[in-house]
């Protein structure tokens, strides 16, 4: 399946922290740079996520805001 | 101001296209990835955003996704 | 690739609706449900669609509300 | 109260599985099509959400995603 | 209907800003809080907003951050 | 840093909920008015958020529906 989703961001699993509902998966997606994404546990076990192993962080553009620094502006 | 999103990740806004409500903006946050948002007008403006500024891409964890290649898993 | 949005509903394109920087694309998931959903237009061309095409509607269980109705209850 | 919501879809509450925070309740809109929503635990209870009774999964247009199949297109 | 969204915040359409597939409405909740919310076009219509009308603005929680004051903490 | 929600609404911080992996945050906005948050419980602690402190309920203006009272009912 291709995905309208404009944020499709290849990594690594580096990390997985259940809760009882949701978990915690941070991809690392370049070096020093992680994506944190909370989904459902049935989510975890259906896609088979592990540590290490190849992922994608998809975001909707809708859903990114923008920042800048806030001083000399 | 510091933000509970999880995902704030800095970089260079590499494109802006406007549309009449709203504006696409694009920022390159490493070499060959980027990041594409979807704000308002007024947003665009009242950040200053330009070509080429300093800006980061921030999401809020609950609204990233997971994928996994799809065959071989 | 798989996903982990636990809402992945199979239909058809009905109508797509162009604006200038996003898109209003309705998809038939069974005989009178529609969904209709909000996409950038780069995304509506990378996708191919087209009125009457296969599609799927996609969304992350964290972004579906419900609702009862209001009275007897 | 009439909400700007453009998904609105009847069906009854086919399950409930609470966490700590959060619960998953999983609402079949159609014969064979479920829709699962995460939502908090004070509003299943304020919404009296149980199994069986009518309900509605309700998402906004723009965080709806689209997808197509991946090969022949 | 009643929703599981936690925040319902009644109010008044102060203003109501159109473009091609969207729309941008604010909300002012209390003496100089507005809340201002995209929707679509198609939405307006079918709400029958106005300016000075009564509104609310509906927000799931899983939608909400939390900043905080960036230096003495 | 500056950022493009268009919502950031300031208040005290009323309540927070401790999950497994969330939490549920009440922000005090106005008197009587109260916006609930469900952000990750690490955000919790990098923010500091204690009951009283001073805090911002942040919302995407793309995330806000509009609803109408439901009159002729």
């Amino acid at each position: 399946m291709k995905i309208s989703a404009r944020n499709v961001l290849k990594g690594k699993v580096k990390a997985i922290a259940k809760g009882t509902v949701n978990a915690e998966v941070t991809i690392e997606i370049a070096p020093g740079i992680d994506i944190v994404s909370i989904i459902t546990l049935p989510s975890v076990r259906s896609l088979g996520l592990k540590k290490g192993a190849e992922a994608y962080a998809i975001v909707k553009a809708s859903n990114v805001m923008v920042g800048v620094p806030h001083s000399p502006r």
